[in-house]
């Protein structure tokens, strides 16, 4: 027997990887869950048909998602994760000894559950004494929380099933709000490339930029999601990621990285032109 | 009735694209050719069953393959094209005033033939005054070749196949030969991602450090070619991509472009550590 996951990156294009063992399908309260082991891909957690984590090449999006803003500013010590249940974000945070404390916020338990089990590769952390997890809506969390976090990563999915509340004007604001003064968000942004997906990442940006004072958009290539070119926002109150970047400080921690470094970081907001205009 | 065409990015991996109408399906002396018109991707040329130009994106791959070696060295005059058949390069290339001849040397007619029938926007060019066709194998056309050509673009499919003598040291050789003291070679030098693919581009890129004075490699985001991040590579003489870029001056042309701009042209060289790894 032949098994193939495929995903569908628009109605008319189709990602087909195959399987050797379907380890779990279940559904959650909040989204179906499914984790494959694949023959090109190690394993990958599938939320609502849509690879969400791989083992492959999540060392690409929990790097960027990461070291951008914590080389842009070395000085973060509060970091409030919203989403991320499978762990990885945390991982890459811990591995920052001045990082003091990391309250990650999954609205879905059952992903964290999925992860500790299966994702041992992105779950490691999570019983880190710094970490503190919450089991409950990002939306509601960051409401009324003032001056809290240096950086907030809003590791989402895509702005459609349980993720949708991450991607409202409101939400952005009160994490303005429970950002500390030289406070820096970082949210999942999608992609340029497919029309739905560069709509909904034009709509994000120009939130964002409706509420913070600098916003910028950074790249990186990610296989394994659709057109795998993908994007975070980068909005903060006074930290610019380029003009900040103090590369020496970064180099001198001596984290070893697959894919994030200095070069790169300046590299990855150089957007080409097509980019530049939807976001203009 | 649907009709999907899949493309095997592995063996355990496919591409599939809803197609609206098969347009053309036709043994060459050299492949098999496909197009395609589709819902997502607009007209796509197959060769061998592998995605060769796609509407939609082909401007990325022509403008990444171009406009780097341009800016590098604004005084570029004389152009060799090696592969090439679908005209985009040549497309790009005649946008500069400056170039006074492009000589384009595709094994295989048919892909000409089929590009001027159905891809009217890449074959745009193919009947300029200042190009010259020759339908003969670029490893012949180069031998004995001497201080000819400004700029050579090994513009090839992957080496399987028709362009497999294109990745030889001898052939490396004699384009370094053809080329002129301030020399460039500019070559599609695959994607890191895949493990097939990451070996050729390793292979490759070590027969041109055992001949060229200085190499580099530089990278770009190609959804519909196998894992979207793709890279060529820029072998000369003397002139460095990055050092040597002068934007004022590119920027003076007034070029309106889709994906390349100065900035990601410097953006392009700063590769990921696992990148950097495999070619080390």
């Amino acid at each position: 027997m032949e098994l193939w996951f495929s995903e569908k990156h628009t109605d008319h294009c189709l990602f087909s990887v195959k399987v050797k063992q379907h380890l779990l399908s279940e559904k959650s309260i909040y989204q179906q869950i499914d984790v494959f082991d694949t023959e090109d891909f190690g394993i990958i957690l599938v939320l609502d048909g849509f690879i969400n984590v791989c083992q492959k090449d999540e060392f690409i999006y929990h790097e960027m998602i990461t070291h951008v803003p914590m080389a842009s500013n070395p000085d973060i010590k509060s970091v409030l994760i919203i989403g991320g249940g499978d762990g990885g974000t945390t991982r890459e945070l811990l591995r920052y000894d001045t990082i003091e404390k990391v309250d990650l916020v999954e609205i879905d338990e059952a992903v964290v559950q999925t992860a500790l089990k299966y994702l041992p590769f992105t779950s490691c952390m999570l019983h880190h004494p710094k970490l503190k997890l919450y089991f409950e809506d990002g939306v509601n969390f960051v409401n009324e929380k003032n001056n809290l976090y240096d950086l907030i990563i809003i590791d989402s999915t895509d702005p459609i099933g349980p993720g949708e509340g991450l991607f409202t004007k409101e939400f952005y604001q009160n994490c303005y709000q429970a950002l500390t003064e030289k406070g820096i968000l970082i949210n999942q942004n999608g992609s340029p490339y497919y029309e739905r997906d560069a709509l909904a990442m034009i709509k994000a940006t120009k939130k964002m930029e409706s509420i913070f004072d600098l916003v910028k958009v950074y790249q990186y290539h990610l296989p394994t999601y659709p057109s795998g070119h993908y994007l975070f926002g980068f909005a903060s109150k006074k930290i610019d990621p380029t003009a900040h970047l103090d590369a020496d400080r970064w180099n001198s921690l001596g984290l070893a990285t697959k894919y994030y470094n200095t070069a790169l970081h300046l590299g990855a907001f150089a957007l080409p032109n097509y980019v530049i205009d939807l976001i203009k």
